[in-house]
């Protein structure tokens, strides 16, 4: 059950109408790293969350993702307010005041979003700061925890860095302290998920994801599971192999990095066979192409021996 | 520079034909979390990184990501050949045939998808595993290179997921045998990412992201910057307060979790002005309301004492 | 602000798995009409509401639009929770027994969402029953109350309409006791908006919207503004002319309805000056056309004389 | 069949170029509620109306429809002339000079559309006043002929409004005039719509819709069926029940409106199952959370008791 | 197998910042017609190319195909990196900067991208210059090499004509350079894949597409297979009738262009029957409409003479 | 202007119901290249045409497109009976019914397209044969009247292919006259097309596009204008060379078709800057990356020397 009532979570406050910012904020409510989208996928998420009922960290969880859904509507609502205030003045006829005492002021008006006063009247939407219309495919839920917490926090973090460069974008002190606050949200929210992975038992514990297929129970492709490979033509001419990832054990303390500083291909080509007369596919008169005398070597390719990938066969020992 | 040879990564076999498990697959190709995702994504990180030239740290990461999306493309090569090998043997033709033969198959015939035969002439499409074509909303690359390396993360993770899932789906060991490398390479690439973020300093260098904005930059608003809040609306009746993220240090080792039991608010209820005449917004032959004479108390609320925010209020010392 | 517990409105109960009608239930929950479009809809339009502050009747629409939003937030949830447990029992291990037991339980399988297991391990998601993600230009909230209480009586009109139809592909009682629960919701709901129109002063006060703009601020166009017109290529063979439209009174008590029963127009044909050099518009080597010599009457257009409008002139007084 | 000539319905006069208005007018033309989507709108429910053979009202609302559709394509066409005058002498030669000429101007050009110079070669496109493309999802034909009714004189009250709104935008008599006559046609649109359902019986026929499921066909469900429920957290705090629609008859003339002032919830919360192995969908190394041990009271929810629904109760008589 | 280095294929060189430009640049890049479509689309016509390992000219095709695919992900690199130059000094605090010298230069920057800002941070998007995100079903592959090399033509047509637009929009030497290089190549790619279709055996072979389904294939509409039809209301207010598509041999020599000057129909009316009580589609209360007995002759259409098509019957010669 | 009747182009029967095959059909109305889709771009292109009043030649091209706008308007018509008809009988009481009678036909109406009971109430939707409603996206209108007939062409190729394999999809004879019928007019619309080519001066004239930027006035790119770049890692590995494309005379009959062989680069690697504070985009703590010390040689790439590129340079002459 959800009640309500009409108070903001944190006061919203605008010196003065600004009807380009309001396009910007916009970014926040409605982007694809918005509220609304946090705000949705945290309410998917915590309804779908499967075995809650028998297991009380599952539980903890399930009531997390649902309070912090409750707190991110009200970020919703408190965007949609500013929004609404920074348009405060921005309707057709003060427009052409404005625009008749200044022609800066004519072109900033310019730059703002039409639909902002033809369609919603002076309000805001659910679209980004260019009018893309917020889409259903922003949200993951996943059903497995441990990724989804995962994914949370790249949406508070790209939400954040969102915020920090629109907050750059204004100086009226009351929306740069509604903004301030929603940073400190947003740090928060970041590492909440992450102690939800720690809680989980920490990235040993749940990478990779899923868990349950750990790289011995890859068969063969085992000896691949911890390997960098690098696609650079000339091997000198990458630093790939030089970082963290190219050696030393791995982030889940089951494996070792290595580097296989060489392209690496285990596959031959593929031509697919030719399509049946009734997909109307291939060549019109002649479907099959046999009665195309092949002239000279034409269409045969020669051995391609550019790419070695000795350092890759060496590893996984087939294919020499 | 981009080269190429006809040789797949690793080789793709298909024991039979299979329409249906062809839809499937498309979502690994096409998907939000599809190959052509992390292709697109790496190769966009990797152009517009920032800063290469003077720090070697970010020559390599850039390395690195140009690499991995060679090796991404190869893997929507790789899924591409196994869509149209799938689909071998399902062109109209064909499928009139076997649905003469068994109402099973032309039930299962029904499944498939049209656009594999009508649109694409038996071949692989940019879409997910209902159509919906591929969006290049699905990319992220924001210039912050700690929340991409996390985000890149995510999308093996989610994309890891979903490979699993789907090989669950089949029985044809050729195919699974091509998803079981893939899900070799992915756990690679999870690792990897986020050894790119140890590399960088770790969690409590790299978060919160941004970094510079840490809890100490925020003012007043440092105070709610590591405090979980509840929204339940009876606080004896969730359990958001009993985990890891309620106490103890926090994950970037900058502060300490605290946890607020009681819905927590500080701002008030904000009714917007009314708009001027032509925005059209508000009532018919009155827009101010000035004519319409309040009966009663109707229209004014009373005060709304149901959700006390003590702990809030005590916390952040103002709104008592 | 916003408060939970984790109570559903009105009980879900599932007799038995169905994965097909899983994927049906997705129209109600994230289509155009699903319910969280109206959750959607009713916050921005209760968010954006200007002058509720002045105006007693306002603030009581204000209060019913967030009201009714808290309401469909809890069908939302009732519809996730629905599919959550139509799809248990879905997952690939027990469909694979399920599809050797009986081909036509595989043929079935066939038609359900593959993203339902692939990308939601057996959750629901903001799609339609197709998988189109859910889409912010779904919602509208133009400002105009008039104009948007018409809009939420017809979202949930064609949203009663469908769940009606979604209940009749279905035995499953539990299931349908819920959906008859919604279908009574929504009638109220049909009412409650029209209702709002009434306490406005009902169809002749706030008809036509916009309000202001009666026929009588048009000037000259006021003579076609209760004037329906034709376009059949032969009066005599359509019935246009006889609806309760072609005459009486006008719905807004403001007019009369007319009729003109042969085509209307009162424009002359326009063709678009020849574009730029830079446009790269035109024919190549000849931007203008000037120097193609037309040969007899070529490109010259007889007057036109087969579409007559007399009536329409009659009416109109011009262009005779 | 359909014919055609090249005149207009109405003139079409552009006074001056003005690419930044072209970008608003777009709205008109390509938005939700613009032209080319009630001609759409209008065919397709022409075209699927089912049973006008043997009825003639649904005859002579086939032929309204399909008359209504060839106006509104003229429409299109008219708005699409527009655009193209507005656009004449924006070709980036002619930009380029007047930017020279002042900075203003220079500005204002910056705001312009630029699809229309470099896609469109300065004509219109099937777009929005951002670009956003136009949307099949915009149409709705239910088949329900009432329900269509009512889509349709929404569409035309919000496309209605948003021209009233483009009009302010332009001191451009030539185009205010073109607007004027289109506002004169969309306010006859509107009443002509109501004027069909007035026909079919009028409100209390109509109403609920589908009107096959009335209150009392929903069994136990009719209790709630005129039942407006707050979900205020304080009840005294929101105006919700001083409305029309809490009291008196009902719309449809068939039912008392009646009003719960207090949160109303009659079913329980569900924890979903734990999904099965091969969803990956649970703790890792533990799917099913059965070897970690509760401690405490830990993951146990005390009995919510903060949200009281006696009236709720007493109304359905369950769950006291 | 596709490998790299981080040389560009042509020298990218930005004379000074221009934000403004960097968004229109945005339509090469990300937009129907830009890089990333063609990229993408020659890589899975190239993938799904059926029959290549027999026939020689396929396999041509096939390596041209991924070779050209190639040189694209450069041109996509290229503008990628254009337009990171172009927004290099456009950051939030260069900007205040730049906008409190001048407000002629505030408004321009009023007009940038406010993504490129917020979401990329300095950096390119997979969208166009409005915005809108790529979107995979801009890519076209059907399995007919003919229409595919056809389609690939128009996609470099229509692409060139965009950058050389584009190219008029900038003074910038260096810009200027690099796209001037892409016309060449795009000049070269219009040419190439006609030249495939010259290999094919030329426009009297491949036409028409698909080839197979000659007007000799098609029964008794043969007739119409080559016959121009007017749909002008009156036919000497048309000049449909006068081009050389009207008489002359047919483009594939298969046939001779005629021309039908009045308008054409074979067809009935056709109105759909009533549907069935579970659609909820009819007439409230009458469903069928059995009950409304009809007044006179209303609804009963009369027979239409007014268009009449003498010249398609004497074609056809039924229907008299 | 634009008149109808209710007189189809012609004919449509079918034999039977069979919602599945509706669901194909969609592909023809509402897909990229369905009828939809050329309705709509003949129409914007012949509004938008500008030059048409001084040249007859552009006069007759305006007609024939909007003439032709008005044959795809009925083919939308006779798409949308088709689909009306073809799902008469598929009502949920009626499929319930069927399935009940037979598990095959429960199996078959499991793969029907849910949305055509759900939401269209046995109708057609504008929308392709997976529900992804129709894009304005999908329409090209250029300006340019040579790039646009070629467009104009192709999407009558795709078109028709699409056609093609939809009938081979049914047997109902009805069905298939209709199609037969569309599979002549679309063989008509392709040669028309291309015919407005021919008459415009044929290849040689229009191309390259636009044509007014010939190969001679791109400077010093001349020299790649007519030259097929390979991009394979080893020359002898590909048979690019060997094609129409790669030797004689170019199609526009300006230039001559040259090879080069080896991959080709003038461009030099560019790390973009750092990016400034602001962003937030670089090492955190450390934006600019300056007090990171670089150990040995880490991070600086050696001179990539396996790509040779001499042909290239020997063709363009600078960076040897």
């Amino acid at each position: 059950m959800y009640v309500r009532n009409n108070r903001l979570q944190y006061p919203v406050r605008v010196e003065k109408p600004d009807p380009l910012f309001a396009k910007q904020v916009q970014e926040l409510l409605g982007g694809k790293y918005g509220e609304f989208t946090v705000m949705a996928q945290y309410l998917q998420q915590g309804w779908g969350l499967r075995g809650a009922e028998s297991n009380p960290k599952l539980t903890r969880i399930k009531d997390l993702l649902l309070d912090t859904a409750m707190e991110e509507m009200m970020h919703v609502e408190m965007l949609s307010t500013m929004i609404g205030l920074l348009l405060t003045g921005a309707s057709p006829d003060q427009q052409a005041q404005a625009a008749d005492a200044s022609p800066a002021v004519a072109a900033v008006l310019g730059g703002m979003n039409p639909r902002h006063v033809i369609v919603a009247g002076l309000g805001a939407q659910y679209a980004d700061s260019l009018g893309n219309p917020w889409n259903g495919a922003y949200v993951t839920a996943s059903g497995n925890v441990a990724a989804d917490m995962y994914t949370n926090a790249i949406c508070e973090m790209q939400g954040r860095l969102q915020a920090a460069r629109v907050r750059e974008l204004t100086d009226d002190t009351g929306v740069r302290d509604t903004l301030t606050f929603m940073l400190a949200r947003d740090l928060l929210h970041q590492e909440q998920w992450l102690a939800v992975v720690e809680e989980l038992g920490g990235a040993t514990t749940v990478l990779p994801i899923p868990a349950q297929l750990t790289a011995d129970t890859l068969g063969k492709h085992e000896k691949v599971a911890y390997a960098v490979m690098s696609y650079s033509a000339d091997p000198a001419a990458t630093t790939t192999g030089e970082g963290r990832w190219a050696s030393d054990p791995s982030i889940d303390g089951k494996g070792t990095f290595s580097y296989i500083a060489e392209p690496y291909a285990e596959g031959t080509s593929v031509d697919l066979p030719a399509a049946p007369a009734a997909i109307y596919g291939s060549l019109p008169g002649d479907p099959t192409g046999a009665t195309i005398a092949p002239k000279g070597t034409q269409g045969k390719r020669a051995k391609d021996t550019s790419l070695i990938h000795k350092i890759g066969d060496a590893i996984t020992g087939n294919e020499a």
